[in-house]
């Protein structure tokens, strides 16, 4: 039991659009139980949308397409269909009238072109559209059923739950139980892909239920537990001890859970604590005080934060000792040192960050390559400096300290 | 000529991650006039990706492929790929010591699974990897070359750049000449989509060539032209003559072309100049200085950015007026200004920029509601405050206010 996903639009082969609908569809046929055999994309092609559909229908057992129901040359979508099936377009009366309605709320006059939207191969079923002027289509295509919805998002999702949803749990509930897929993400960090993967070892074998994978992006690893189960509730219970067993084993390098992130959960800690974070910036550049205050309410335990991104702004504002600049370095332990003592002092903050570092791609050299960064953390008690090399680029070096310093407090605040 | 781009991952079917490579890829090869045939997702599967292998192969003429090389057991490409070759996995010394050289840098030791990385199907080419620890193939599947590049977009683009384009320039070569597609984008701000669209007219009719199209994205509207023709001169003549009277259309909102930035045009301005900006920001908490500072080099023209997210950072390091802080708050005209005025002086910069707004959710009434900012420009000569109201969520508001604020610095750089 497996669906296909269909997207038809020159944009998209073009790449001039990046498609978010294939995944919105993924995830609402995953919480139905409905695994995708596979996604495909196809430019406005007469031929290509043919083949496709014929192919995806021999192969799936349902076909969910979007994309080529508008008004202009370049919608073939229910050319192509009509000419699978061997059937003429007709009209369909209650969608033409529909649309003309559309057109008057607007206060315009419906134009010419639109009434190829109001055509429907033979044989098919309308989907009703009640945002937009392109309705939908419900087709047996070799006994597949293949539903038809147009591109533009809102309309699409708005289809989906009203019309598509349905019929799916129609056609499981025929079916002996499909159950449903359950989803539950840990967020690490510190850590790389392939150590969490010796750690987590035979939970991670293929075909478990539920099953475990990962993912890396920015150096943040997220551990995907997906549970198969008639319902939710059996599916939470068989994600709970896995997820209580991935905890055990990766200890502090866990940080966050589905939608959380490194900023909303060092926030978090923060804010149960009643305390306050300073945050002083060169490499950076605002980056890690961005992170932070992408967070609604972050202003209650975030206020002051410092770009010295030149020598003369760590001299002037965070008072970083001129000597022990040209001595050492911008990038150096002493003077991470001090911009982060500075930060907490100046701010009266609990804790101050402070991150000096290499993003490149200039600037590096043998004894400080692009991607060393120093990062403090000064608290009431002490000054705790450390000493990173981050790979990749320059958005890859900066994105890596910055959640490297909210990682570092998070451990802190844990303690 | 056709291309076939295969993205691969468990994520990517189950709708988990909104897979941005296709895209990318897409774009990238229209650069080179070779159109995609079909764009294919699929799961962690070996047999699926066997299958869908050995069907795009018959197809197309290339493979891109991206996902799967990672360290862990479901990452299943070069398995795949060595069964559908009927070849054996051999270990390439070369990339066990770049994987072992990455681990060092990073301070870990290598976990014994990477060495899996290291293993290639006999006979294929491989591609170096210079950030990550994935390293790419090429390999021929009767007849068709197909190139598999790790799922991380860093890392796949940088792959891409360095290995693939200039082998596919090598086949294109090679070929007769097949044509390109050539694009030109213009970005504009602050303006409305459908007021672009009224102003271009009867430009974007369909069907031209050059066709021109609009695509809206974080308040930044993108004009872009496509012209087909036998080789890139002409496809550029084509251009040429439309792009001078989109820019004619649309005057001064037009502030950058192709992989222009908001942030890296305004550098270039002030760099040309020999100035430099200050930064004193409350709402947008270091998103301004973070754009700016994406920017390689954007040290000589940015040196002092505060985060006065909180009223006593305000009045303490800008040295805002507590009274007038009382008397008309933090988000109003005075504050912005004295914030500007105070982030140039102490700067000692050519111009200040402050920013103080509502991104919301919280802290809307309806005399101040959310997405309400107001922006400040110092120069030598005035202040000069603008009041925004932006629409749409927290990050939105933001991201709008951050590009408003470099906006009004470009427009008085080009005076």
């Amino acid at each position: 039991m497996q669906a296909a996903i269909l997207s038809m639009g020159d944009e998209l082969v073009l790449g001039q659009t990046v498609d978010t609908n294939t995944a919105w569809l993924s995830v609402q046929l995953a919480k139905l139980g409905i695994p995708i055999r596979e996604q495909v994309t196809i430019g406005d092609d007469l031929e290509a949308t043919m083949r496709q559909l014929k192919r995806l229908a021999g192969e799936s057992d349902w076909i969910i397409a979007s994309g080529g129901l508008g008004p202009t040359d370049d919608d073939l979508t229910r050319h192509a269909l009509a000419r699978l099936l061997a059937v003429d377009l007709e009209l369909h009366e209650p969608s033409l009238r529909q649309i003309e309605a559309i057109f008057d709320r607007m206060g315009w006059k419906m134009a010419p072109k639109n009434k190829i939207q109001a055509m429907i191969p033979r044989g098919c079923e309308v989907i009703e559209n009640t945002c937009g002027t392109a309705p939908g289509l419900l087709a047996d295509i070799s006994g597949t059923p293949a539903f038809f919805l147009p591109g533009v998002p809102s309309e699409m999702k708005k289809m989906y739950e009203l019309a598509v949803e349905p019929r799916l749990r129609q056609y499981l509930a025929g079916r002996a139980a499909a159950g449903v897929i359950c989803s539950r993400t840990l967020h690490a960090f510190g850590i790389g892909e392939s150590s969490i993967a010796e750690r987590l070892g035979e939970m991670m074998a293929r075909g478990k239920n539920p099953v475990v994978n990962t993912t890396a992006a920015h150096g943040i690893i997220s551990i995907r537990i997906n549970a198969r189960a008639e319902n939710e509730g059996q599916a939470r219970c068989l994600i709970e001890p896995v997820e209580a067993e991935v905890r055990r084993r990766l200890g502090e390098y866990v940080y966050g859970t589905d939608e959380e992130t490194m900023a909303s959960v060092v926030g978090g800690l923060l804010r149960q604590r009643g305390q306050k974070v300073a945050l002083a910036e060169s490499c950076t550049g605002g980056l890690a005080a961005k992170l932070l205050t992408d967070v609604p309410g972050s202003s209650d335990y975030f206020a002051y934060g410092w770009v010295v991104y030149g020598n003369q702004a760590k001299t002037g504002l965070l008072h970083v000792n001129p000597q022990v600049l040209a001595r050492f370095g911008a990038v150096s332990e002493p003077v991470a040192a001090e911009m982060t003592i500075s930060a907490r002092k100046i701010s009266g903050a609990d804790y101050g960050l402070g991150i000096t570092g290499i993003a490149g791609p200039g600037g590096g050299t043998d004894e400080k390559p692009v991607g060393l960064v120093y990062i403090g953390l000064a608290s009431a008690q002490d000054v705790d400096v450390r000493r990173f090399v981050f790979p990749g680029q320059r958005e890859m070096v900066r994105l890596r300290a910055a959640t490297a310093a909210l990682n570092l407090l998070r451990l802190k605040l844990k303690i």
